[in-house]
């Protein structure tokens, strides 16, 4: 069972998994070798020490590795620090990654099957055909369930390029509904693959950065490459739909100024634009909310890329009322 | 029966009923005084002449009147004129607007029906009180069932700010619920009265235009300065709520540049400048596409104010799905 | 006889009034529950202890109170500290604000005057009345002689409202009078009124921010419900009048991107936005100039906001000449 | 006397002076030589011919010249035109510019003479050295007396220029005495000189347009550039004097975007700044007013460099009180 | 032999080819049917009309066909017309699209060579590869020697994309050598395919425009495609040399603003992206100078892209030195 | 010979020379004075201390002062310290500023040459003479020889203002020889003065920064008002020569918000400015690659007035073909 470093306190003995963050050797006043590790997991990070049998342990393991390490939790200079006795690398297949990263509350297996219900449904057999190939991707399909849908603005944790493109889904799903003339099987496919350049624009293996093809390209022009590729496959798909298809990809942040080399055209890439950004803005400013608001006030600390502060009503919980009552009235109009 | 500009021909005889847009009095070369018109109605204008009996008819109609006139329309310079026998003021009570101004295609009766019955739904006492109050106010609620929603962009007919309103409580009502934690009440309350100033920033009575007060306060503050004149009948109003209420009025605009004094700082503020935008935007782009289409095009003419073209792609019919299909799952989740 | 902060010396014995700014006990180790305080006012602060009897003074006062202390200024490490014997809250009536807070170096009555005699020269007798029943209102002028303008870019000092509104109504008087056909009588009105939303939106009695109301609404927004509410005792105010003069205070900011959601569009409105905007960056560059020039420089420090340097011409002093010469050859004219 | 171009009618014979804005000759269907002429004056153009002796006349004026003309006006398809018999050139010393380009409606010696007396009350030795080598400058003088202040935003006729800047000077006297520690002499200085690369930016012998130089290099350098030259004259002129002087010139835009390679860095450019945009501005737009209010309207048609309408209020002249009562009392204090 | 429509005169009979830009048929007076018809040519365009044989000739041709026409020119309401006696449709391949299309004024294969001759000294193996599969596929070098580079701001003409392409890569050339550390072989590569999505964006063998794709995807997107395209039959193409390479496809904008969804970000990006805009600049300056300068002046029309006037010096020609002299001199070093 | 700071280790003698950054006097526990020095070169710097003998050596140097030091570097508080028992001022003829500042790797002597001979090409015979004007003007060439080219974005180093215009005209001699029609000798004139205001805006006698001429008027009024002074002297220069060759000089930055007052005209000013701007970004971007590379690393860091990061391609040195040959082969055409 994983001991989260945030519930280590001096004197215990830790049996535990972490991820290995930095490594290197020192040597001790009375001139033997040590090596100092930088321990991590979710809840924090604390400094690691192998005073013994150094040796013996150098060489199994490196920075970026996870660990299972033995050991007691001793205090100094006022920080707790580990002191190794046992320590080997362990494969990912051994450890949680939500032991080690912020990770989506919901259950990732629901989410890609009710992702996968909504692909069932696409009538057009060119979307369908082609939303079925990434779904059969299998090594796609691992990396789209495990993605961040960003960095640190939202959805920042693993399975939230999952979790966003589910919500982005079923906005679009009852938004589109609302409008007459809106083609469905398109909007649903671009919402599905408007943001899958992600599972390439991110690295988010060991921690959450952009990998160099995410910096050079972007994951708009990484997603359209993936698209394309696909398409290929399918010999027959309509050109002028595989247009407008990359078109609302191209064109789904809304502005020049956002990164879309292109402004949506077509009302569906309109829609798709407003619910994204809707989706992504909401995410992020409930998430920003939930760390930020300091005891006694009702005020976020200030948002840096947003260049604002946010509130949160003090009335919201007693006003609040039923939203069934509303559901049930609507959907029997 | 109304008899429209664009169907009269050459020869015809003429009874029907005309908006006056321009009035004159000229002189033949013969030496009569005769008087020259500016006849318009939906559909069109043409120009109308009176070259007897002027003295009887001069002082009984005025510019801006609505008229009933019998006569002929022959062909003077390539374009068709009403040589007027007959003409007599008539009341609005008589005419009706739809026959002169573009009116909503949906019925005005329904719509608002539609918006009183979610308002019977809110339980917050206050929000609901001071709703009733608006619905109870008979002269703002007739402006508010004839007010087009802008001058040209979007829901630019008369009940178009009923139409636009109503579809963007339904909106808020649908999305709000895909999320925790928002304030219904407060949604759909600020929904409701985001736009109510636009029944005096535009008059509609005879063209639309942006009348004084429009141009010098705009409908965001006329529409704060309407809801604190309603608060204030309701003495125990809590401040924080006048507060937010008004909070999400003034920031529906979402940024500086587009008129809005302060950015959405709530999350109810944030989702209604959304939906707001996107249902003003769908609008408008939809009626543009309707009348700048050009044959054999799927490309609209440039819009002036988005500054690009728009593009309707030659798919959408064929490949259209039911839209029944998705919703029923969806409901079902 | 107040005791400023940054005059206490090493073993001073202490007798004077602070503002607590902080407050918590510990525990010695020994064993003994004590207080710690941080005190605070107009030069500066410093710690404070309550050794002894703690449980006499404990429940006596709270943070954001003022205090009367007796003690002893000791030194603990590098830092004097206030070991304090005996203190007890003292009433905002028996304090001078200005000890505390940055205040106005002029004098708050006789500014008032000037401006009450600017009012009684008012000719519109609507005008006049409006103006004359926020100068009945008490609560109001309380408020309105001690707010400061701004939380740091200018005139931000306990009665800094005043000072700017009293120096934009003389910049207002001698500037109109240079152009012909401008409405005195409405530009001094709206320039007395143009910031009086800001005694709401700056919070200011035991630091400056900004409200919650300030921050949703803002201080345009407050002024005009202000407005309105006294508007409202006046049931005969002219339509028209009402409008433009709510019109000059929307657009006193100038620019959709100052907040203005509406920019000036009358030559009365143009003038107060040029005077306004001069009158505020005039101060707030003399202040910061006589805080942030270094000696030995004749540049300030960079200035945020602005975001540029300033410079103090070294031959100011040298060169100027008689204000007055000038002064009494133009009023001759 | 000047025969006006808007005051003829048919059958009128003229004997007048006008402008030869076009000249070329043609041939009649019976094979004669005649000369097309276009004449304008302030009020209007018409076209003029020359039927007879045309051999007499075509060597004697050229396009641009000033001409004496006696003449016949006919009709000719529908429009005046007038039938020359004889024609001469005259030259610019016998003709008023007033009868043939836009004109303050001041005097302007007596505008020279104000502007002189207070170059004389400047006490700093060095300035008031600096503006006289400039009133000695009789080819400058003469210019400085003529241009106008821009092409068509504000001042835009004769004398505009002399006008803008005494208008401009004489609200940095009043405004300069509203602050303590400004340096009158500077910013008097730079008032009256800080427009004066006008005089060859722009060309208006016989249209408004900008120079070669005027456009390559604008009037803020051609200004720098003379004064320049000027204080060459003047060996002891003081460094920083005449850097913080170029300065004001320099900054005097205000805004990198409106055309000023530096922002106002020192108090008495801040103001410069602000009291010439408010001044350009506030002439522009009564101007603008008087020109393009419609009858019925209180507002003005589109103004395009202001991208905005502007309002005249109703009730302006009713509730005007006298400005000599406001002035009267300030002056007292 | 092609006859110019701008050379046709009264009475001249006619035998030449002419593209049909509109054709409608019509009914004459006396109730025969006949053909109206727009011809234009590079020169201009004029009416055409078919009055005899109508039945034989109105299957044979549509618009946006080039015909061979005989017939006579008549003057008709002041413009010309002509009367066609045979028309008949003839095969692009045998008119020359020089003769309809604005065209490049160099020889293009010559240019199409030396580009080749660059090609095949690029030493990187895997860029070579990647530009001879492009210049051994037939259908892309048909299209790329003949596209325009833009539709009018520069090298807007038939062949305008390969002058830009060349003039490009010898600019790169040049200006490489100059700096130390840059890969030529990237920067070659990038600058030949910068812009060959061009051949899709426009369409330009009827007129020239924006195809579908052009405008709803953009050149950049569409070059990036196709460079895709071909990389992938290149199965061993490095990874970080395919991402490079796109990242100056794609960079080379230079800003959002101007559509480029990454900024630069390597040495070779930044260079590309000024020597492709100063490439443009220039020969879209150069080509607007020769057709928008009118006689007497130095200044351009106004250019509505770029927002000012450009200004032909007038001592160009006599202070010209021999180019040669320099570039002699240069090259020794 | 100088020793670096950054070569001094514990109980090294030094005998030195370095910079005096800051001086200050001090008392010892036991009562006597003492000085406290801070010592720069351009590798570092360090604290002096003098102990004795006080008396003798505080009046003979100050801050700002070169000074020769012989003493022992001791360590203090885990600083090194030099305790200096002599030392005394020496002129700036006495060192080489490259010991202390940041310097061109390239020779100044042999750059400067470089430039001359460029300059004896230059067939127009004014602007011949200009050049040599300044050429002949020691103390103009002294300045222009030692001056950075800026602070810090660009050629941040002594002679890099000079390596920055001499790589200039190299690169407007190849790219001007590309296109026809263009003036080559005002197009290099313009580019060897270019920046020539910076020997004065800039100070860099003692550390890298504006002076107060640089920040109130800028290089570029600088730089013109230089040229006009030698231009007087040269009484038949041309006025249109004169204009456009100041057009070039104010244009060069491109842009009104890059602090140019005029947006360039000429095709000169438009090449002139892409290249200088090429060259300060191309210098700019691989001097901060040197130095910000980390490594394991292909990113730069943050680059804060570029806002964004740069990245070295990884295969930069082995894919590199010889410049070479394409030289040669492109200067055959």
């Amino acid at each position: 069972m994983k001991t989260y470093i945030n519930e280590i306190k001096e004197n215990d003995n830790v049996d535990s998994s972490f991820l290995v963050k930095e490594k290197s050797s020192g040597i001790t006043k009375t001139g033997n070798a040590y090596l100092k590790l930088k321990l991590v997991d979710r809840s924090g990070e604390m400094e690691g020490r192998i005073w013994t049998s150094v040796e013996n342990f150098t060489g199994t393991f490196d920075k970026d590795d996870f660990v299972h390490a033995m050991g007691k939790a001793v205090s100094f200079q006022e920080h707790l620090q580990l002191n190794i006795n046992r320590i080997e690398k362990v494969g990912e297949e051994q450890i949680l990654f939500s032991d080690f990263f912020p990770t989506t509350e919901r259950d990732v297996g629901e989410m890609f099957q009710s992702l996968s219900e909504v692909i069932d449904r696409i009538k057009n057999p060119y979307l369908s055909k082609l939303l079925h190939l990434f779904w059969e991707d299998e090594s796609f399909v691992k990396l789209f369930k495990m993605a961040p849908a960003s960095k640190w603005v939202h959805h920042n944790y693993l399975g939230g390029l999952l979790e966003h493109t589910l919500s982005l889904v079923q906005l679009v799903l009852i938004n589109a509904a609302h409008y007459d003339g809106l083609n469905l099987d398109l909007l649903v496919t671009a919402s599905i693959l408007h943001d899958l350049g992600k599972v390439e624009e991110l690295s988010y293996h060991r921690s959450f950065d952009y990998s160099d093809e995410g910096r050079l390209l972007g994951h708009i022009i990484l997603g359209i490459q993936k698209v394309e590729d696909k398409i290929r496959q399918l010999p027959d798909f309509p050109k002028e739909l595989s247009t407008v298809l990359k078109h609302l990809l191209l064109s789904h942040h809304g502005q020049y100024m956002w990164g879309s080399p292109k402004r949506p055209m077509t009302l569906e890439a309109v829609m798709l634009h407003f619910l994204d950004d809707m989706d992504a803005k909401m995410n992020g400013i409930q998430q920003f909310m939930r760390k930020q608001v300091q005891e006694g006030s009702r005020w976020t600390a200030y948002h840096r890329t947003f260049e604002q502060y946010f509130y949160l009503p003090g009335f919201s919980v007693d006003m609040q009322v039923s939203d069934n009552m509303y559901e049930t009235e609507i959907t029997e109009e």
